[in-house]
């Protein structure tokens, strides 16, 4: 018997059909003797209809109201599916973030979790029952007010609450069957990963894979909490999230639901084939930030990105060209999210004085490319392979950025199709088939 | 300056535009000097939405789970009235049922309030805020569990949180001008009634008048905690419901929204003066049960309604008719809500052997009319004018049920109209211009 968290995502619950589906499954798992713990988000386009409702009422809604609203969400879909696994035999009680101990500090909007304290989903299951947590929320320490955990909150909750449940492993049931070697929609033939290292995960997620949020993925290996990313819609064995070490046959699909009980040996330790590379990620929400003619200074790179920073902007790639000898000034280019991009270039727009740069330049028609694998660590060939390929179909680089087990690129937006396939191409990660792909995304 | 509660319907906040609508009401009281907490229910249809959402999960939705769903609808209403508020530069903050201190039993569904320890929202008025309470929600004192308070919850919550504030005043605002001597849309020339004692409207209440339900008027009545019935379209100055003897100048409008401050004069004591008739109620929502043929013998009667009780239902109007002395049997005939019609009829089914009456008659084609009025405890000459008035017109009456202030008839549903217009007419309580209504009701 092992102690399960799932967490299903928006996608998952989209109508009373899925619902019951989604309960089957719960069911499913809790009758083959698992303890099982739920999360789960708001149903399919609930938030954004909230958010619009906002939107019609307040220009700038106030972010506490903000958080009181759209935790209206997942009550409703934990509630109904408490309801529809309540008919199919089986207990079920749905909990607030509040009511599951989910303690957060105080910043609406993107509250970060202090402790989680789940003394009453504990007792629901030693008394046989289904809790269900609702994904996403939480409560303030200081001011008891109601919060939400913004992007990935829902997976950072289902972790969170593992870990606190001393869960065998946390499931991440989504709209696609694990985690891929590439975007299936770019690269048709790209393959399900069965296996990866949180390190390898938090790249590609950082790169752009949007499977599982980077937060969640930090939570999970602070804890070394297993992670089982799997679609709701299918059997298939999914994406098993570990350290390269743990001993975990979740890959051969030998636990449920619904087949035989899971079972984590904790003996053994026969540590996995491990492949060079992991996976090809893309993004196209950043956007380009050149600072041109900037005094090659000590200290002025300091001064642009202090300014940008003050902003509370998130900035990614960073690249300073060599300095032109003849005018002893040089450029500084940086990437940050497209959404962003306004508030960069107006920071550094009244920062002009104390910079004293020639020009700002912005360019949002960019994408980045970024190839993961712990493997590349001891292949010194990957690099030379990687920009072969890229060079092959006429993509120009324009930007690069590596750490020991990621190498990134910023090339043109249009050309990031291409670049991703024939980066997947060359490392021999093309599958036979075509993936899977199921529409929608969760929250 | 006062302390008001405000409770706003869902008919007063159906989209956003009523919702800013509502907040400005609350701005122009808070900003006239007074202390305002507010009660508001879920917007428009949104609680019928959440019920259908429940009966495509689950044919019999978990009463606990359905409390949970229920109540993301005031949570949604709450939060985006708080959000508009805000933008009108007053601060305000929203608070679920559990927040604000409403403590009740763990009956969902139809919970009972225990107890409301509204330190929050104490709190709130302390610091210049406007506290937004959900209505119709609470937390179960020993479960901890969400509960719902049932038919008539908002208005309750609002009374009782007044009560609990020891409020000046609890304003319900709602789609109509406040409570009329008859349904205007039976009796266009029905007049809004300025001021009512509690046991008239309760008696109303009873009787079939939608405006207010008896539970938050029996509750204002045990605390004699002022109710004032407004509509949120208008600036009519509405009714209030209040003792005969309480000395509150509400009915010239002139306290806000938006006149003058509200001054509640505890000295004086002028006694209003009292008509003798409040208004005509009406309901087509009771059906007619005739046991017929019951041995005329000591305990029958009680054996009947004991059968009936046990099967849950509410019993309104009671006649025996005299014995006939040549069989020794009589018959008894009751009222019921006609949605516990069939359960009546099967529980006395199942009694027929230790009733022992002839047969069982079902009549679901009746309506109640209802004369209500304080004055008529003094006035002997109500009673005649009542039934002449309905034998002017032709209306027959099968039951009759009185109290002192208060005379009932059941009679043909198809007579209703007929029967309130002649009544309404007859006492004098006709208007000179027509009412005017609003679509829709609150819960």
């Amino acid at each position: 018997m092992a102690r399960l968290v799932q967490k299903y995502g928006g996608s998952s619950v989209t109508d009373a059909e899925s619902v019951q589906r989604v309960a089957r499954r719960i069911v499913d798992t809790h009758r083959a003797g698992h303890e099982v713990a739920v999360v789960v988000s708001a149903m399919g386009d609930t938030t954004d209809d909230l958010l619009d409702l906002a939107a019609r009422v307040s220009p700038t809604p106030a972010a506490r109201e903000l958080d009181m609203l759209l935790t209206a969400g997942e009550r409703i879909s934990m509630a109904v599916l408490a309801m529809a696994i309540h008919d199919l035999g089986v207990e079920a009680r749905s909990y607030t973030g509040s009511q599951a101990g989910l303690i957060t500090d105080s910043t609406h909007g993107r509250a970060r979790i202090i402790n989680v304290t789940p003394g009453r989903i504990l007792a629901a299951l030693d008394e046989g029952a289904v809790p269900i947590v609702a994904g996403f929320q939480g409560v303030s320490q200081d001011t008891k007010d109601i919060t939400t955990l913004g992007r990935g909150g829902s997976d950072t909750t289902a972790v969170a609450l593992a870990a606190a449940l001393h869960a065998d492993v946390c499931e991440i049931y989504t709209d696609v069957d694990g985690v891929f070697s590439a975007d299936p929609r770019i690269v048709p033939v790209a393959r399900r990963v069965p296996r990866i290292t949180y390190e390898e995960m938090l790249d590609l997620a950082a790169s752009g894979a949007k499977v599982l949020h980077l937060r969640c993925v930090e939570y999970a290996r602070r804890f070394e909490l297993p992670l089982h990313v799997r679609s709701s819609f299918t059997q298939q064995s999914g994406t098993v999230v570990a350290t390269a070490e743990a001993d975990i046959d979740l890959t051969s699909g030998k636990y449920g639901p619904p087949p035989e009980p899971y079972q984590p040996t904790t003996t053994g330790g026969s540590v996995m084939e491990q492949p060079i590379i992991a996976g090809v990620a893309h993004d196209l929400g950043d956007a380009k930030v050149t600072v041109v003619g900037v005094p090659d200074q000590v200290g002025e790179a300091a001064t642009i990105f202090e300014a940008v920073a003050e902003a509370g902007i998130n900035i990614d790639v960073i690249v300073q060209n060599v300095s032109a000898v003849a005018t002893g000034r040089t450029d500084v280019t940086f990437t940050c999210p497209m959404a962003e991009g306004g508030a960069a270039m107006g920071a550094l727009q009244r920062a002009h004085d104390v910079v004293g740069y020639e020009e700002l330049r912005y360019d949002d028609q960019v994408g980045k490319v970024s190839l993961v694998g712990a493997g590349m660590r001891s292949n010194p060939g990957v690099s030379a392979t990687f920009f072969r390929a890229l060079a092959d179909v006429g993509v120009n680089v324009e930007m690069i950025s590596t750490s020991d087990i990621r190498i990134s690129v910023i090339v043109r937006a249009e050309q990031v199709p291409d670049a991703v396939r024939a980066v997947h191409h060359a490392f021999g990660l093309d599958a036979d088939g075509e993936a899977v792909v199921y529409a929608g995304t969760g929250r």
